[in-house]
């Protein structure tokens, strides 16, 4: 089985983070202070306003106010002024445990902070009161005054020499419950971006604007790449005639590295009765997201989201001797998870996932080959898209160990095991990844650094001593004894959905040659060139080039700009010039124009669509 | 949508005998009479036995009795003499109707006779009794006593001279309950084979022997093509390796035909929400069959019976202008179908239906066109497999116009459009199929006749004008107006399964060599020779084509043997003969050997499997 849910990276924009959120908790610190100074400018701006809380978040921070008037986005740019303003005066946070008595006195007309005291007091927990800045401690007359605020503490030391005033701003407002619970009131939550200083703040605006151009929803629409429809349901993509032939182009290329190293194809049905995840153990750890079916004998049924119990039945259909091992089963499918509503987001969290899926049965003193074998093929595979590979070692955690399959001694030589391939291969500089195991095994997890440097989780292969213990998988050794084997998962995409979503970010939507939909458009200047035109385009398209042939119907200029838009690698614009020489000029997307025979255009193309460049 | 479920023809061997029905009710008649007459035997051989019902079937006729001793397949020799014994006495049925109470005198010991007496008499419908034979006409003193059954008519005029006293046989014994409910009492059924005569009837009887030797549940299973597994559940097979690597060649075959004419693959999920079934009609009328899930959070799902409602979604995804049509929407997909376990067999009836489908989406004046492309398609690859193809006209039966969706007037013209196209191509030598229409409408089937004879339903082309009219599904034509579309389902091999299971049997399981999951079977004679059939192995493996090696473990006998069941096409021994010459001797299925040099071997295996012969 192969996970393909992002559990780390709900959105793709939010992973840019990750490496920041890694490296350091001052920047968190610095994020809290900002909440803080927030709330101090808007209390000093707007009195009447009940603050409630405000925490560090990703790209910064926020605080949830109860505001007496509405507040406007052109609030935000007074607020940040303030901001500014008081910050010089904050050199130092103090604090103070407090009484609930006490606590409730500062707060007397604040019921969101009373019921928080309640809370904290009905735990027994200390109630601490966090102060910083105002004339008290600075004499020079600066605006400010004193603030102090509920708080568990983690704010920058010296905020005003800390925090660069350039590296934080406002971002927007949004409504929000007290509590996330939509039976409270709501409150306006201010959003606040924060770095270590404005060129990294710069930087994360631009990649934004940039992440928001590429946006998959919006590129795979405008490509018509796939569609969602109301009567068919969320999370249920349909993919076009376009995004469809992507999909076969990225899964032939898996099966044709795969094949070189020995795979085979295999083919189940995309339900079961339960019973087969009874014995594997699913039925209890995965019931939440399973689609469930009673049919009409009233048998209980599920969708699979999973293949790995369906391929131990293939293996297991006939006893096995150690001359069929490995057996190495791979099938594209797609498996079904019961998702929420509020979770699926475009191709990135989707209920119908279609897997690159495969098993390799191996025998124990075959896994560093079978693993090094699949492990080419990634490296092969994300090369061609011009990705950078980092490597996790995603292992179970020992404090949590009822999620998983299996008893300590299988992890320990599982893991044992997978550490020694990764760090024969790929030396020490792996990624720790602690309780990132599947239920079954420990895996090599794959991230992927993308155009806009944000990193990504795509492949991975898992180990797996669990499931043929549960299914009894054995072959027969060299000895006539019936020997356990055990199982990789591997997936060198993962989810086609997240990958196709994660390339059309990467490219933008302007797709290598080999990639695209339409290769080339070709473009007669008017009528009298149609018939040239077209001539030209039935030879490439015998030469297996993917083209679109734009009528002289429209004015011409409506036409490349139509063109231009679909990101279309080449296009030909054909009048007398070209019918005359007999020659075409190729323009590429970045406008280098370049004059061809046909016969030399269609080499040049054939040798991009080979390469895969 | 292509209905792959074969109403008429449950299982395979059942279908040898629709000529014989479609020619003539005559021989209904007869084996009608042949069931009284079983019973007249039975009776005069056991009297104390009660008879109940026997009616004419497929292949002959059966009666169900209540013996007062367990009967045994030997006693059917004995009751078939008696048979062949009364026959010449029976030269007339003669029937009265009868008052209910008369009727009960005559069965005053039959429990069974006396309930459908009841039931008859309770109708409101006359009660018949039929009489023939017996001493009263008959003189010279035969066997027979008259016999009387209560019976509904329907039997041969002169039973003695129509029927051929070796056209029928006994075929065996089985118990079946009273009415076919299983809280009833289990009776004795017995089984004839009837036909016009002795030749007709030996020539079932040995095709149907050459069909048992052909049975794809049993051929699947020796040739390791598909497995079904008791954890995943009945009607779901899963394929092997080998049987997956047969699908995809079909399947490529199919593709590459399609492609050819412009046809496209898209891509949908296999569930949807049920408003999608609601709007195209399927919700009410596929009710039962419908697989049906309830999600977390209380959505009704179902899993797709069919494909044509989710390609209208791609279709409708944007507005199509007439430059635009034809859209050609091909996929290759597995639909569900929640089959009763009892009427599942091997691969002929499944709950995991792969359909090779497609959906054209044109306008009116395109129909012809788009039709005969497909026509074309079908003819070229069933004559690969030298299918000879018949034509059904299968149109409404206006008898029971609710099953059908749409006016009387749509159904004309699309019936009107497609004669027209059938007439064209096919003269007016097609079969009529009254009442075989699709839901949305009228389709021409193909019927392929297999090796053995029998007639198969195969491919399908449908005209509806039905489901683009419930989706508004419409393209701008020249004058700027949206103008209704129609829609053309077609299936070329139908359901990948039963179209497996058709070859499995039509082949009996020695297929051509391009479809062949083994090609070549390669045997050295001792370990000596490994190393040079090794290098033999590779040239071939590299040269595209599939080999077993045989090692030298095993006795050369042996494998020779093993070779020879797996059916595989050609097989090499290599000893010190090949190993000195450089030469290779071939040997294939029917043990024509030719000796050749690699490459000449190469070449000719090539060719064999490029022209897919």
């Amino acid at each position: 089985m192969v996970f393909c849910k992002p559990r780390l990276f709900r959105n793709l924009f939010l992973s840019v983070m990750i490496n920041a959120m890694e490296n350091n908790d001052l920047l968190a610190n610095k994020r809290h202070t900002l909440a803080h100074l927030l709330a101090a400018a808007v209390l000093e701006l707007y009195p009447d306003t009940k603050n409630t809380i405000g925490p560090a978040i990703d790209n910064g921070f926020y605080y949830d106010f109860e505001f007496s008037s509405p507040l406007s986005e052109n609030d935000l740019v007074k607020i940040e002024a303030k901001m500014r303003e008081i910050l010089p005066s904050w050199s130092q946070f103090k604090h103070r445990e407090v009484a609930d008595k006490e606590a409730k006195v500062v707060y007397t007309n604040n019921p969101y902070k009373l019921e928080l005291i309640e809370e904290i007091s009905a735990k027994g927990e200390p109630i601490t009161l966090y102060t910083v800045g105002g004339p008290a401690e600075h004499q020079s007359g600066v605006s400010g005054a004193r603030f102090t605020d509920l708080c568990r503490g983690g704010h920058s030391e010296a905020p005003n020499t800390d925090i660069d005033p350039a590296g934080f701003k406002l971002d927007r407002l949004a409504g929000a419950y007290w509590r996330g619970d939509s039976n409270n009131s709501m409150l306006t939550r201010i959003y606040g971006l924060a770095f270590d200083n404005q060129e990294e703040l710069e930087d994360y605006i631009a990649k934004r604007e940039e992440a928001e151009k590429r946006d998959h929803k919006k590129l795979g629409k405008e490509l018509g790449l796939f569609i969602f429809s109301d009567l068919v349901g969320s999370g249920l993509p349909l993919w076009t005639v376009k995004g469809t032939l992507m999909r076969e182009l990225l899964n032939d290329y898996v099966w044709e590295l795969r094949q070189a190293k020995g795979f085979n194809r295999v083919t189940i049905p995309h339900i079961t009765k339960k019973d087969l995840y009874e014995t594997s153990g699913h039925w209890a750890k995965f019931a939440d997201e399973l689609f469930r079916i009673n049919t009409r004998e009233g048998h209980e049924f599920a969708m699979k989201p999973m293949n790995c119990p369906h391929h131990t039945q293939i293996f297991d259909a006939e006893q096995r001797s150690y001359r069929d091992m490995p057996q190495r089963y791979s099938e594209t499918t797609m498996v079904y998870r019961d998702e929420q509503s509020g979770e699926l987001s475009g191709l990135s969290r989707v209920r119908s996932i279609t897997q690159d899926d495969a098993h390799v049965f191996c025998r124990e003193n075959q896994i560093e080959n079978e693993m090094n074998a699949i492990w080419d093929i990634i490296d092969t595979f994300y090369k061609t898209f011009g990705f950078e590979l980092k490597v996790r070692f995603s292992r179970h955690d020992p404090a949590t160990f009822d999620k998983y399959l299996g008893t300590p001694e299988i992890w320990q030589k599982a893991e044992e095991k997978l550490k020694s391939v990764i760090t024969d291969r790929y030396d020490d500089k792996f990624i720790d990844g602690l309780g990132e195991a599947a239920m079954y095994g420990p895996k090599i997890d794959f991230m992927a650094k993308d155009a806009l440097g944000r990193t990504l989780q795509v492949a991975t292969i898992q180990l797996d001593f669990n499931m043929p213990e549960r299914f009894k998988l054995t072959c027969i050794n060299e000895k006539g004894e019936k020997e356990p084997i055990v199982m990789i998962h591997c997936a060198i995409m993962g989810s086609i959905e997240r990958f196709m979503s994660t390339l059309i970010e990467h490219y933008a939507g302007a797709f290598p040659t080999w990639l695209s939909p339409v290769q080339v458009a070709i473009v007669p200047v008017a009528e009298a060139h149609d018939e040239y035109a077209k001539n030209v385009a039935r030879q490439l398209k015998e030469a297996g080039i993917r083209i679109e042939f734009l009528e002289s119907g429209d004015s011409l200029g409506k036409r490349i700009r139509t063109m231009k838009t679909s990101k279309v690698p080449y296009f030909i614009v054909i009048g007398d010039k070209e019918k005359d020489s007999g020659n075409i000029t190729i323009e590429n997307r970045t406008g280098e124009k370049e004059e061809l025979s046909t016969e030399q255009l269609i080499g040049k193309l054939q040798t991009e669509i080979k390469n895969r460049s």
